[in-house]
Formats: structure tokens, C-alpha cells, sequence
């Protein structure tokens, strides 16, 4: 199923700087960046646990948010893109 | 429906986060800002349409992106948060 990460990090202190890279990071191993704080991840419900918790881990739940939207396996014309730096497939194989 | 706003915008230039603050400002008519680039819109597709129309034009389709989530009717499992400033239910009344 795909399901989209998008996150939102208080940047006002270091510590804050250095969640986000966290969270980015992590995101960057389940997922398809697609925009700056916004991840697709294609995935099963065993690794969307496994990620969810790993941020959760890492986010100050006072200051930082991560949301999680659940677009189910038929999600190919529910997403629209416009403009820069479109997302490649992340169902599709990568030929280089 | 619920639609799912996302915007990246390139703010380098004063430019960019002139854009960034039309899109935030046009975004705020249609839907709840859920996190810093996050909207989410419960409307139909003729609002869809319109508030898609006024996105492209103001931004500069070479430096930033919009992305549209179309998440249907039947939406309330399909979100969940975790930490700082959840959104509130758009679909429902709000009692002051």
C-alpha cells in the first residue's frame, strides 16, 4: 500500500535541525522523497509500523509533527503532481 | 471529498517567498492547514479545480511543486497524526 509521510519539524534549535535530518533519513528507507518534508512510501502494514516508530523516536512530540496518510494499493490516480521535481514510480523498476 | 494540498516552494529569492505566502494565503480558503505546507481541503471537484487553477498560477512550475492527494469520502482512517498542533475535523461544525 502506498502511504505518505509528511512531517513537520521545529527547526529553531540545532537539536531541532538535527531531528529533521533524522526523520528525513529515515524516511529516504521506506520511501520515495517527493517533496521536502513529504515522503510516498510503498509499503507493507509490518514496515509502516516499523518506520512510524522509528520517528516517533525521534520527534519532540511537543514541538514536531508527523502525519500519515494511507492511500491503499489503487493510488495511481489519486496523486497529481505540478511543477518542479516530479516523484518517479515507486512501484516501477529503475533501469540505469 | 478530501483533497491533500502540498506545496514546495523555492524561497531563495524574495520572489519565491512572495509565492510561498500567496500559496499558503490562497490555501487557507479552501481547506485546514495541517502542518507548515500541508493542507487538507474537504470540497467537491469543481472547487478542486478552481483552487488547482489559481496554485498554477502563482507559482513558477520551474522551481516549486504543488502535489494533490485526492483521498475520497471515506477518509477518517486514513489519517493519523502524531505530536505538536493536530488539525481539527474539517467536516465538522465548529461551536464557539
Amino acid at each position: 500500500m502506498l502511504v505518505l509521510i509528511t512531517y513537520d519539524v521545529n527547526t529553531e534549535t540545532a537539536a531541532g535541525r538535527s531531528r529533521l535530518r533524522k526523520v528525513a533519513k529515515q524516511c529516504t528507507n521506506y520511501g520515495q522523497r517527493v517533496q521536502n518534508s513529504v515522503f510516498e512510501c510503498n509499503m507493507d502494514a509490518a514496515k509502516c509500523r516499523q518506520v512510524k516508530a522509528i520517528l516517533e523516536e525521534i520527534i519532540d512530540k511537543d514541538k514536531d509533527s508527523l502525519r500519515f496518510y494511507y492511500l491503499g494499493d489503487n493510488y495511481k490516480n489519486k496523486v497529481e503532481h505540478i511543477g518542479a521535481k516530479p516523484g518517479f514510480d515507486v512501484t516501477e523498476t529503475l533501469f540505469i
